[in-house]
């Protein structure tokens, strides 16, 4: 199919917390920005359908359009939870107002933004984690099988690590150093607390305490080591990433910046600076599959 | 208070998922013994109770004595769930058909009972893992806060180790070797399947992984990676004890045997044998309460 000269390209960026989209041109200029909630398939496929119109709604308000444009608009879906199957053919069994619709998962479309719509791979350091990469036809993805087993060098876990030393600390174990202290602070002050603390908190929640390993990374010895495990983690992947034919690797997601410095001298030397955000990959997305 | 000439002993151990009852003479001669369902008293101080009365009518009944022999019964109960104040005043408020009960934790009679009612400290390694100390007046107890962040050595961390390791492999980060395998078939065959299973487990599921890695730390190394760092926070939980003045510390629990060979030469050093069980220290603590 080719679009029509007044088409309208969509890129969606929809994750566990928020749904951003942006409305580009034929040339993939911006035009307008919309924010909206949710948007996990694991979650339902049609919430998640309906936080992309949503927020699609709000980029074509915010670019001075009405909602007959929607008919003229091409997306291109980056959504969370899409990656087994199940999730993806809920997802696109949803009906959807607009022109055409690619959908694909929310890491897919961080590394099209990473590498300009180009071929490479992304390891993504948020609250999880996951590494993808892109060659041709041909895809991999590595670990981001969830905060209790996987997501290595996500911040869950290692705000998880964090409250694990604060309790052997705590205990006489390990010193009692500013992590500890901090980290024990934050769930109640004492061990006690701490479990109930545990017994309420989720994947974000221990998400909350990785500040405080980044925090005392300079004078603290146990948070240094544990963002150095933590880096070695991340190191790995990207080096599984390279290995297997990426041959641009790009750090993205909220702990990208922490990790940087203190990965290992080989994935230092495949690393690639990303030359945009995902929602420039789902931009291109939507202009790539619009076009024949 | 001096117990009459006819009174009965009766020790209780009351855990996660049983409570065991064992009725003694005033010399400690077993004169039978009963079984019931969980007694942990922070799922509910009064199912905690109840199930300890239930499992000394059994021990009563399998005595040959009837429920009139309640009378002369002073009970030595070491319940889950009883360390934190909440759940220990909860179960002290609770009725009950003794003649006097002395209530304790299951981990403070595990430590009696291996010590034959006197000083010393014990490190329990079952699904959970706790370790404790006495003597005379003063106690301490360390780690056990829970499977999340605690509970080093323990076979539910052991097991979701396993899940790490086996997921890394399946993904290439790590070499496939039998651990690996037999892992991820018991969680459903690949990581799709595994995120589902992790979904449903608590600590009991992952305890059942942990059997994998006993069986194949002879010829797979990344099990005998992962049982020799368990072992080693099993030697810092010893070697703590010993530190704070546990003459002898011994090793109970369910995987007592798996960890013993592997503790480091300093926590070998100060291990002691059991000298019995924490039936035989919950009767002990009856013997010891009922008598001035």
């Amino acid at each position: 199919m080719s679009p029509e000269p007044s088409a309208l390209f969509l890129g969606v960026d929809g994750g566990g917390t928020r749904c951003r989209a942006r409305l580009a041109d034929a040339q993939g200029r911006p035009l307008g920005e919309g924010v909206s909630g949710p948007a996990n398939a694991r979650r339902g496929a049609g919430a998640a359908i309906s936080a992309c119109v949503e927020a699609a709604r709000a980029a074509l308000a915010n670019a001075g359009l009405d909602q007959d444009a929607f008919g003229r608009v091409h997306a291109g879906l980056g959504l969370a939870g899409v990656c087994q199957s199940a999730g993806r053919e809920a997802a696109l069994a949803e009906p959807h107002p607009f022109a055409s619709r690619a959908l694909t998962t929310d890491f897919a479309i961080a590394c099209l933004g990473a590498h300009g719509g180009g071929d490479g791979g992304v390891v993504i350091v948020g609250t999880g984690s996951v590494a993808y990469a892109r060659t041709g036809d041909h895809e991999i993805r590595i670990g981001g099988w969830g905060f209790e087993a996987s997501d290595d060098g996500g911040g869950a876990p290692l705000g998880r690590e964090a409250l694990r030393h604060a309790l052997r600390a705590a205990d006489g174990l390990e010193p009692f150093g500013p992590l500890a202290r901090d980290t024990l602070e934050a769930v109640g002050g004492d061990p006690e607390a701490a479990v109930a603390w545990v017994g309420a908190a989720g994947p974000a929640e221990f998400g909350t305490l990785a500040p405080k390993v980044v925090a005392h990374a300079d004078a603290d010895p146990a948070a240094a080591a544990l963002l150095d495990e933590a880096a070695a983690r991340v190191s790995a992947l990207a080096l599984r990433l390279a290995g297997w034919g990426a041959e641009r690797v790009a750090l993205a997601g909220g702990l990208a910046g922490v990790y940087a410095p203190r990965l290992s001298r080989d994935a230092q030397a495949v690393l690639a600076t990303p030359l945009g955000d995902p929602l420039d990959g789902a931009v291109a997305l939507a202009l790539r599959s619009a076009r024949p």
